[in-house]
């Protein structure tokens, strides 16, 4: 019966160096697979593109294991049940999941979880209620540990991560610095998010000099989602006991070169200082209590979130691709197709 | 009456560039300070020279101020009581404190500790029973936390802190890898210490082959004494949650450009590590705990010290910079004077 479907999928055909190109993918019509006992079809209304997934692309060692050759891609998904062999769901419910990239999932209920619609839209359980919120919520507090009147500089200010470790340091009393890549995020950081200061790092003359200029009282955290030498300037103002959760380092993960910089050692014996690297499965025990904090935030309008949304499963790779040109302000998100 | 004794002191007149060189320095003859009430006369028996004094040459924001020109230097000195005006010492009392590099300190008594020579000689309160012990101490079981069939890489680890740093993870069920820079250290480290596997990095053809095949099981710990080249190749083997203890970053100390290295962020975010610089006065509330496991430890024979000891307070600056060529076991101290 599920030839009323036609899937699509995407799979990562060769391994991409440096960055990635169309060429690395191929898009391929199947049909959808058919139904077991316990299973159910899920149709992709919106898909997650993610800058940590360049790490699965290459065939390295890492916290998750490399995408498979010629087989189909996975990240975070909202869909619809379309079809139920379970007594977990019926026809229309949506749920998240972490899912191939296609058109349509055929997997067992368990790995879903339902999302209710009348706390946010679907697909901010793709941001705010979902990785991107959580991952800003556990680095910036378990790690980070702002306290009321503290600096936290966050780089990736606007993007999908950033964006809220801001707003969170913020609601925890702390002055908060951001840094992005073009003058409409800094404006939006500011104006829409209040965030005390921000920096442009393409535009500014000196970024060390500009960070100096926003941070009077030095850095005492820095939530780092670039690496690169955004970090290092930022490795100059650390307070002593700064803590330093290592949340991404997109400027370095399509590097060939070494990704060479000043060591850091020193100075963070100089001062004392904490960094930690973190991926959110580490909290998985705490996930509930991460949403139910962000869901209350949300609710109060202590919290906003911003999508950037990309129209049509064809433009998925672009659509991935434009993240390491910063094009997104908040989560790239690519909208699949419409709930029925 | 302090006529008697005649002092000399040694004052840092300029600030290194790179690696000091006597000419930053100065020896003067001056009288001995007069004793007020409450204070007592200090004559150094043993001075402790230490790389961390390199740091207090620059001009730098740093955890303890800068040494100020033309004024004495201080460091951990154990010395004799000769003159009393305190109830709190009587003359022959030996004692330990930061001191003056002088031949005598007067100092308030309250700023001196009195040592036990029955536990062990006067030089053991200036490594196993003092600073470096303590730094050890901490470091590796506070930061890095070795438990039982971990592996623990060791830099500098016939160093005054290293060589505790290998032993104390040792007691505590740890596989332990040792780095040295001369066979002499590493044949010192392998027979006398047990130390399981030792590299010499210095005659190593490939330090990152050495360390892979010394590590068959990746890096659980790896506490830092040296910053630099070696802590680059280390990074490259580090487990899921590794530990790092950033103890000092010699390598570094004298460096005049910009100390450039491989960027260390995107490693600690795929294996989730941990780097945290510290010195042992974070730990001041803990040291009785740790003084006394130490002398635990020291008294039933599960630790060894080394010590290697120049003569004569002439040679200070030289024994100084020798630390800077790897010329020590253990730690390096300067016989100033004998015991009346």
């Amino acid at each position: 019966m599920n030839q009323q479907f036609k899937n699509k999928q995407i799979l990562l055909t060769s391994r991409p160096v440096g960055l990635p190109t169309e060429q690395n993918f191929e898009f391929k019509e199947i049909p959808v697979a058919n139904t077991q006992d316990g299973q159910v079809v899920v149709r992709t209304l919106y898909l997650s593109v993610d800058p940590y997934m360049r790490g699965r692309m290459s065939d390295a060692k890492s916290y998750i294991p490399p995408f498979q050759l010629n087989e189909v891609i996975a990240g975070g998904i909202v869909g619809e049940i379309v079809e139920s062999k379970s007594d977990l769901y019926k026809v229309g419910d949506k749920v998240i999941g972490m899912l191939g990239w296609q058109l349509y999932n055929t997997v067992d209920a368990k790995t879903v979880t339902k999302i209710d619609e009348s706390i946010a839209p679907v697909s901010a359980y793709l941001s705010v209620l979902g990785l991107t919120g959580l991952t800003a919520y556990f680095g910036l507090l378990d790690i980070g540990q702002p306290k009321e009147g503290e600096t936290v500089v966050v780089s990736g200010a606007a993007g999908s991560v950033g964006m809220f470790v801001g707003q969170i340091a913020k609601i925890k009393g702390a002055r908060v610095v951001g840094i992005a890549g073009t003058d409409a995020k800094c404006e939006y950081l500011k104006k829409e998010l209040g965030i005390d200061a921000v920096i442009n790092y393409k535009t500014a003359k000196n970024l060390g000099q500009a960070l100096e200029e926003a941070c009077p009282n030095g850095v005492d955290v820095y939530f780092d989602n670039v690496g690169g030498s955004i970090s290092d300037a930022v490795m100059n103002l650390l307070n002593d006991y700064a803590r330093i959760p290592l949340c991404g380092a997109i400027s370095s993960y399509n590097s060939t070169d070494g990704d060479m910089g000043p060591r850091i050692q020193t100075r963070l014996i100089k001062t004392r200082s904490l960094i930690k690297g973190f991926v959110l499965s580490d909290y998985s025990a705490r996930q509930s209590e991460g949403l139910q904090e962000l869901g209350k935030w949300l609710t109060e309008g202590k919290l906003k979130y911003e999508e950037t949304i990309v129209d049509g499963f064809d433009n998925v790779i672009e659509a991935f691709l434009q993240l390491f040109q910063g094009a997104n302000l908040g989560k790239m998100l690519v909208k699949v197709s419409d709930s029925e």
